[in-house]
């Protein structure tokens, strides 16, 4: 069975050298030193590894299970969910008015990391929980705020999304699910609504469904949606829960993976609903919570890749097969450990020097969205809406592959389910399919997000890179291993740039048959710049001898290999979005 | 519930206007005129859609069983069996000493082809008895041959091929299953064999064992190994079965996919086995039939990718979701289909001209065999071992992308298993690894085929390159859209060649750091040779007028695409090639 220890040391790093939380002004970031920061990781570590992780097998082999409309969810679920509630864990970023801590979302994601490695389909019942927290405290009335946040926030009740339905995902125009307005201010809320992540289960007392449909007179296509709040059980005035409402589980679907989640589909029949926002804005509702949702899945796809690495480490330490080419390395045992092989450790490389850029870059982004949340800053909120369609597609595409790589790391042995590794990349491959898929975060990026304010955050972004740059480059290390490789990267990121923006005017495919490839680009850029950022740190440190000076070297050794073998890739993305509209146009729909 | 037609117009033009089988004069080929080939394939077509596709699901859902020692297949897999040996097609590229055909391996590649689309787990047990009989076949005594050669033809009884052990794979000179020598000849085979496909089943009466073990007396490492001859059922002198052997089934493995068919661990305690060949000559024998066994892998790897891309388009064309960006293509309907998006187009071209390419890639590979084989063609020989790891490692690799990709296609519905879509990808993943993990595939081409010979068989693959360039510049579209990228890509791949040679004879490492890279880049420009061959035979059609010109025109610009969309990736292998060994040798082994 595979195991999970929580990379607290590299946790520390990004927040304490790369981003120096405790320096940053922002509100509530003065009670993030590096102490306190060190405690609350290590006490959320344990519960990763010593609760979660162990269920992580038990809940795909398990699954959930639909028997007289009751979900069970796999065994010692409830339990571990109990101690997660226990412990704060579900309300850490939460308003301290409805029972939460009012911590920065920086630490809620670093935590969140931990939970997601040790068992990503688990924590997903939080994870929604928070969705339908969020969208309460932004859009809610008072009243709602009483009645559903505390409940929330502590996952005593636990919340859904509930947009698809079986002839529309992507496109929400299209759905078909109605609400009629009642008397007493409420609606009737009817349909079907498919792909419920956590839509029914046995791990708390009532769900709060948040509900996307039609009500009369708001126009065709998406803007006559809105969002409704559907408990699974009706809440009595004094908050006591009253009559089951008229929505019921369909049925669980079989899926590739995270079998502990209990995906649903969820049949409205009249169910009594509460508009949450404003009426026909429920798009605008929805979307508030997009940068987080997006950036929390992002991070699944990496956080998946973590806990496959580690495995693939032990693993490639553990078994004997071969020996290294030039000269045994065990030379009393009947061969050498797998890793003295180049091919194994160009794979654990690959992973390594992906997972530790990708956490960087998603601790950053959850870094520019308190910024924004909690100093108002429209610049920093600017920054991060461009970036979290990378975050959430790059990481996703790079964090799958490598969950593949570690799983080829065992061989033979990674294809049988018992040893775990197919688990991780069955798992991590939902990531890059839900919150939008990745072909809709290169559309968000490239079509939506580049000209956003007259393209002042993109152009924010390169200043920032080339700020950098222009900053460390005195650094002749530096210079040579991580800011030259940056600047060709970056320039090559601004070449595409300018070819969609003087091919895609008069022909707006010639962005779009390139989008996919351009959030790559953008994605690698990304990585290369928090490598470069985290060289400098893990110099800095090496240079005032302080610290864990091997953690550093290995960190510069790291990300030296990203720069390398990674950033490369750019200029494949670049020459594909050169190749234009054409080629991907060309042929006749008939003719596929 | 995924569906599959035979590609039967592709496979004929590579067979007929890019191969020009019926003009080669290799014995045998004189037969494959396109009607007879067509005729032949239109009935395996069938076969592979009505019989064999529809089982897919039946066999990913229900898996095998093992009950009190007896491993039962899943529903319909029997009578499905006895109607492909009754067909005759287990025997195509058979001896027709031994009742089989005689075709041509490249028919029966063809032939394989729709099969492994259809159904891959179902296949492996023609296929693994295909290896049974190939290996009987060229190192059995006379009597053997009697024996076993026309039951394992028909498939009357089944092969399987034992190597792996719980602390071996790769390294097979680790292995510890022990043949004691008896009195009358034969041998007592005793030990543990893992991963054995079609290891036990119900749709044989007798399956016959290649066990690779150990005799005493013929040294260390793979020197002492032997291959033995291990029926399931004791073969009697006039034929019929006799007690049953001492091996037994542990169990069935539990694995990502191809549950259809029975991956066993087989116990021999004490088994009655024959050698077959020369004694502590094992690797010898087993390493015949390699060439074929892997070219059969990569062939999996494209077969799953086709039969997932067919289901992607049909998904794509039917399926309404947004709108054109440049105008409604379905204006009076709810939206547009998938695939007037270009970035969905871009997934389904990668997949369409990545399976055309390995489909002429591969075949070019079963024609080099059969003039290996039966033109005693030594530069055949060498060519197809150069080009063998690359087949199998590259194609691989890429088809399991490609089913990814068309899961994707699909959103939402990709990740759920009633749709079809994970069974491809998760069918696909073992071609990674197995009959070699790529990483193997990756070092045996750097690390010997190579310099194979005094490294003329790369000469005369990049003289062959060279040649089919210098012959057809002339054509300037061609020349423009075709033999230009080939040209830069194949210079890469030289460039590639000569790092390696200047510093792979100081540091093996630098040669084998890249190993993976260079096998990556090598299948780039195969598939480019191919898509350039293929563009010259599409636009000779054209030019005279014949056959169905709307193929042609789609030939021409799949080809087009890969040319202008997959090529790029060559410049990225070879500058992570040229990063040389000391990224990736780094790192301590205690510092990942």
């Amino acid at each position: 069975m595979p195991s999970y220890m929580a990379p607290n040391q590299d946790i520390q790093f990004v927040l304490h050298e790369v981003l120096k939380v405790a320096q940053n002004d922002t509100p509530g970031y003065d009670e993030l030193d590096a102490e306190f920061t060190s405690a609350v990781l290590e006490e959320a570590g344990k519960l990763a590894s010593e609760v979660l992780a162990p269920l992580n097998t038990v809940g795909d082999t398990e699954g959930c299970t639909l028997e007289n409309g009751i979900v069970r969810t796999p065994t010692g679920f409830k339990a571990a969910f109990d101690k997660m509630r226990e412990g704060g864990w579900t309300a850490l970023d939460c308003d301290a008015d409805y029972g939460g801590q009012g911590m920065p979302y920086v630490l809620n994601t670093a935590v969140g990391e931990l939970f997601v490695s040790a068992n990503m389909a688990f924590n997903m019942y939080q994870g929604l929980t928070h969705g339908a927290y969020t969208a309460i405290h932004a859009h809610g009335s008072d009243a709602q705020k009483t009645t559903y946040l505390e409940k929330l926030a502590t996952c005593e009740w636990t919340g859904t999304m509930n947009l698809t339905e079986p002839h529309c995902g992507t496109d929400l125009g299209l759905l078909r699910t109605k609400a009629e307005a009642q008397d007493d201010g409420s609606y009737k809320i009817t349909g079907q609504k498919i792909f419920i992540s956590a839509g029914d289960h046995d791990l708390a007392d009532n769900i709060i469904h948040l509900v996307l449909a039609k009500a009369p007179g708001g126009g065709e296509g998406t803007r006559g949606i809105s969002l409704f709040i559907v408990p699974k059980f009706m809440v009595n005035d004094d908050g006591s829960l009253g009559d089951r409402n008229a929505v019921s589980v369909g049925k669980i679907e079989e899926k590739m993976g995270i079998h502990g989640n209990s995906t649903c589909v969820l049949d409205y029949d009249g169910a009594t609903g509460y508009l949450l926002g404003d009426l026909h804005k429920g798009m605008r509702a929805m979307f508030t919570m997009m940068n987080e949702a997006r950036l929390g899945v992002g991070l699944q796809g990496y956080a998946q890749a973590e806990a496959a690495y580690q495995n693939a480490v032990a693993y490639a330490r553990d078994r004997l097969q071969g020996r290294d080419v030039t000269g045994a390395k065990n030379p009393d045992g009947p061969a050498d450990p797998l890793i003295v092989h180049p091919d194994v450790r160009r794979m654990l490389l690959d992973q390594k020097s992906f997972v530790e850029g990708a956490r960087a870059f998603t601790y950053w982004g959850a870094y520019l969205i308190d910024e924004a949340h909690r100093k108002n800053d429209a610049a920093a909120l600017g920054l991060v809406s461009l970036l979290t369609p990378v975050i959430k597609g790059f990481l996703t595409d790079k964090g799958f592959d490598a969950t593949i790589q570690a799983q080829q790391v065992y061989g033979g042995h990674g294809y049988i389910e018992e040893w775990g590794m197919s688990q991780f990349a069955r798992d991590a491959r939902i990531a890059m399919i839900y919150e939008g898929a990745n072909g809709v975060q290169a559309l968000d990026l490239v079509g939506r997000k580049l000209a956003q304010d007259g393209g002042k955050h993109v152009m924010a972004f390169f200043d920032l890179v080339k700020s950098f740059i222009k900053e460390n480059e005195g650094d002749a290390a530096l210079k040579a291993d991580f800011l030259d490789p940056l600047k060709a990267a970056s320039k090559d990121l601004q070449t595409a740039g300018m070819f969609f923006m003087q091919n895609g005017m008069k022909d707006p495919n010639a962005a779009l048959a390139g989008s996919s490839d351009f959030m790559h680009l953008f994605g690698h850029v990304c990585l290369g710049l928090m490598w470069a950022r985290s060289a400098k740190a893990a110099r800095a440190a090496l240079d005032a001898g302080t610290g864990d000076a091997a953690f550093y070297e290995t960190k510069l050794l790291t990300g030296r290999y990203y720069m390398a073998r990674q950033l490369p890739a750019t200029r494949m993305h670049l020459a594909r979005i050169e190749s234009g509209a054409e080629p991907v146009m060309a042929l006749d729909a008939d003719r596929f």
